[in-house]
């Protein structure tokens, strides 16, 4: 592996990054509105939370993590924030925070991606596995969310459109 | 953003994307361990197949998925594959396949990445975004995979240990 090491760093742009999250972030929008209103804050599987919940911690990830990451500035993390009790409410929300997530990228630098950070005064490792893990956490709980859709008799948004 | 499609593909290393992919393959196979035998090949929630089904759907993508991207050669995607009717029998072929990218992967150049290709005869993207898709694929089906192990009352790998 010493030789791979060395590798330059080139096979991503930001804007492709960028891209591939934004599209992500397009699917899960989907995902919660196919739940029905009741059920996106009250239905759960094996005492897991509701996909409400879920989508309250991405939110409180995406945007308050990049922005300490882009600015420095220590961002608590709060998943229990409080953003209404209506799915709309979490769908204007999570609108704010995919522009806001727009707006912020312009600021990071390639050199960026590969600076070591402590994120949410716990979390360290380089910018580029940081929203890595921002992406990589929203699939995995989007995933569940469509086992509580099937499980509710609906049927999810197609995985591959973005 | 005419002027970000011109950055340079700066942010990610052909090794880094390797290491990130492996080390959801050693998450994924800590899941299918966790699994009891009987549960891993019947339970399923919401009309869903079960997680051995699944990861016969992931071990149909990544090794051929990879073989076709590299070597050029058509693989056919055949997710109903014969491996044996024990987890071990996946659990082998999920070390063989394992193994089979480390060594496929060093036949990738950073150029191969941005080269479009039509894969399994029919999904035509660059090189980078299938491999994105195929990791992708099996974060939300892992997550799937979650939500049967909480039914089933089994407490899942940790999310974040790879």
């Amino acid at each position: 592996m010493e030789k791979t090491i060395e590798q330059a760093k080139g096979i991503l742009s930001r804007a492709e990054l960028l891209e591939g999250w934004q599209g992500h972030r397009r699917l899960t929008r989907r995902v919660i509105e196919a739940f029905p209103e009741k059920e996106f804050f009250e239905f759960r599987i094996g005492g897991m939370r509701p996909f409400a919940d879920m989508v309250k911690e991405l939110l409180a990830i995406a945007e308050p993590g990049l922005r300490e990451l882009v600015e420095g500035e220590k961002q608590e993390f709060d998943e229990h924030r409080d953003y209404g009790n209506k799915k709309a409410d979490l769908l204007t929300q999570w609108d704010a925070s995919t522009e806001a997530i727009d707006t912020l990228w312009e600021k990071l630098t390639d050199e960026k991606f590969s600076e070591t950070v402590v994120l949410f005064g716990q979390y360290e490792f380089p910018v580029l596995w940081h929203i890595f893990y921002f992406i990589d956490n929203e699939i995995h709980h989007r995933g569940q969310g469509y086992v509580y859709l099937r499980a509710l008799g609906i049927e999810p948004p197609l995985f591959y459109e973005r």
